[in-house]
């Protein structure tokens, strides 16, 4: 495409998403979920030709060289196809929060003034590699009564596509305009630049993928984009805790998974129970083959630990995702210098204490400026699934509209409903 | 001031915002009120002094040539201050919102999983003309828990300048630090492009003023913006209607006020009312002097008013906000033309339907795409001391984060809290 024919191609998907968000916005309930029902039946009839588009992909990527697991988040087996059409049912089967009203009041006028919560209109979505993240992002749009966008990665174009149809075929059946899902049909990057700076057609972009996109993509939008950078996450040792409890769940934080954004990177440590603490972790992070990178103090204790791999910490490690089998360790001297290294040195994304003073787990749950502040829980929990949201577009680093993990609430709005009997203002 | 001295100044004055930020987060309730009751005291014991002040500004203005409704809105009064510092202590008598958890509930895995309302932290306010914002704006950020950096125009610096030095005196006698309400100190219109820019210190944007502003820093800001653009607001009068009801309030919502936002600029009127509602309408208009801008049949209807001032329409009438006694008039066929009007033309700041029938009311209130929509009420209801909201910072005409009169919660964000008994993630 050309620049012209590109701006033309993005300007027509944004012009159509308007149109049918409108539609999708007075959809009865009843109809959006004829069309989640229909898509989840249509992945499972669709499992054998889905797997052909499929191979594509697979083929150009092995061909590019990507790698082991690049490869294998590109693939649409018969279970993650499953999962998928499960995740459909599942929404079909949730309440609808569109149209809820609440806090009607009446006010000393005579007008009851209240919210009601609607769609947000039109959102786009730019994410790379998996490509059931279109069904995901597709479903949630149905259920939230919204239009979308989505523009998936090259390397899973032919998948993607495929799957849009799909999308596309379940919204006719249930008598929704098709245009309510759209996918970006080409690969050209400009698409992205004209997607992102279309106010008078897109309400907001959501962003998944590699810091460097959401930066990108931050830096240049019109349009406000619910961002999620990286995932800095602190598991806090306070004195007095439950070593026992502490000890299992600072493992269950860094060691359940290390490539989640929820996976503690940072390990503080309160003086007064450091020589107790930290042999009993240390000995479990050793065993798992964790990398502990600790101040001077965390070091001296943690050497004494059989086959650890203890080293010092830089400035560096202090703000670093890892991703990765590493962990940092610093001694503070209580909760007052954890708070104030976690505010300075964390991404904002989740932070934890583990502690059985009282005092000390509410300064922490109102001082630390994260999006998820947790007392005696793995960090790990941070996701929408766990927290009860049903489903999760992505998860907010930022303070502004949604915050932390993000579900279909993230994608309303809440306008104000006055209802009067011929008031008049004063 | 030249471009260094600039950015040092306005990096100063937001690292200095950011620091008292995390100070007001945690203020406790009794010293935001302190420091609000405060206020209201030193405003009223400065009342002379302040005039004086006041008086080199209105000085100016006057030699400048600046019109008489543009040095009457410098102007403060006794009556202005008063009001300025009942409004303080009415806040300071509120509940404070900041703290509160919603919505704990116990998840499958056990964590119990809430919501907590946090101050955002800072907020930089950019403002024209009157000097009273500067009260309005600083004791909300107050009420908030937030810091904020204010920029008034530089026709009320000597008022705002006298008034922020009061503010800060306030803070200090509380024990808060003065920082957490700061006025640029300069004129130099460098400093409101810098301090739209530091994503790193400023949280939020809010600009009050004249189209121009608005759309220009909302193109320029790199951090969010609560905008307000215009108010193009409708009265729909719908068949069947309470034709004397539809009469009072569709006067109301027109004549009023001339100049503020929430005033009507658009009359929508079914064909089957047309007949017996327009000259009824239209005499109370032709009295008051109000233009009427009619599409043919409106037009046909309405010169039959002795002493209407009837003109045709033109496309761009059905977009312009008047702020005047001007009014345009248009017939439709029913709720479904008057949505389809609305939704095209309107602002979406607020839109009324005045109705009998149930279900034209629901499909209005719903289908409308506006920051308030309204049942039989008059449009000059859309305000934030008339929603019960206690105090407005602005209106916004966005759909993201706050939508509507901004009160308080406008001014927070809600993080996610967990509290567990050593739960792990499976």
């Amino acid at each position: 495409m050309n620049a012209t024919n590109t701006t033309e191609y993005t300007l027509a998907l944004g012009s159509q998403a308007k149109v049918a968000s409108a539609l999708m916005a007075r959809a009865p309930s009843a109809m959006k979920n004829v069309a989640l029902r229909a898509l989840a039946r249509l992945l499972r009839e669709n499992t054998a030709a889905l797997q052909v588009d499929n191979a594509k992909d697979i083929e150009r990527a092995v061909a590019n060289g990507l790698s082991a697991p690049m490869v294998d988040r590109l693939k649409l087996t018969p279970k993650v196809l499953e999962t998928c059409a499960e995740g459909c049912e599942q929404l079909a089967a949730m309440a609808d929060v569109i149209g809820e009203i609440i806090g009607m009041k009446q006010q000393p006028s005579g007008i009851r003034v209240g919210q009601m919560r609607v769609p947000i209109g039109v959102f786009g979505m730019i994410f790379e590699s998996r490509p059931n993240v279109t069904i995901e992002a597709a479903s949630l749009s149905i259920k939230s009564g919204n239009a979308c966008i989505l523009r998936g990665g090259s390397e899973a174009i032919d998948s993607n596509k495929a799957l849009a149809k799909l999308v596309q075929q379940a919204l006719t059946e249930a008598g929704l305009p098709a245009d309510a899902v759209q996918l970006v049909q080409t690969t050209d990057r400009e698409v992205v630049g004209q997607l992102i700076a279309m106010p008078q057609f897109v309400d907001v972009i959501i962003p998944r993928g590699g810091k460097g996109l959401i930066e990108r993509i931050s830096r240049d939008a019109k349009v406000p984009v619910i961002k999620h950078l990286d995932g800095n996450c602190h598991t806090y040792v306070d004195d007095p805790c439950d070593i026992a409890m502490a000890v299992k769940v600072a493992d269950n934080a860094k060691t359940n998974k290390y490539s989640p954004c929820n996976a503690t990177e940072g390990l503080l440590v309160a003086r007064g129970v450091a020589a107790q603490f930290l042999p009993l972790i240390g000995k479990i992070y050793a065993d798992k083959g964790v990398e502990m990178r600790c101040d001077a103090e965390g070091r001296a204790i943690l050497e004494g630990v059989a086959g650890a791999n203890v080293t010092d910490a830089t400035e560096q490690d202090w703000y670093e995702e890892y991703l990765a089998p590493i962990v940092s360790v610093k001694l503070v001297d209580g909760v007052d210098e954890a708070i104030a290294h976690i505010n300075r040195y964390s991404s904002h994304h989740t932070d934890a204490i583990l502690t059985t003073n009282h005092v000390h787990a509410q300064r922490f749950l109102r001082e630390v400026d994260s999006a998820s502040v947790m007392v005696n829980a793995s960090t790990r929990f941070a996701d929408g699934f766990e927290y009860g949201l049903g489903a999760e577009i992505g998860i907010s680093t930022d303070k502004f509209h949604a915050r932390g993990p993000v579900g279909i609430e993230g994608l309303t709005s809440l306008k104000y409903v006055v209802l009067g009997e011929g008031e008049v203002r004063a």
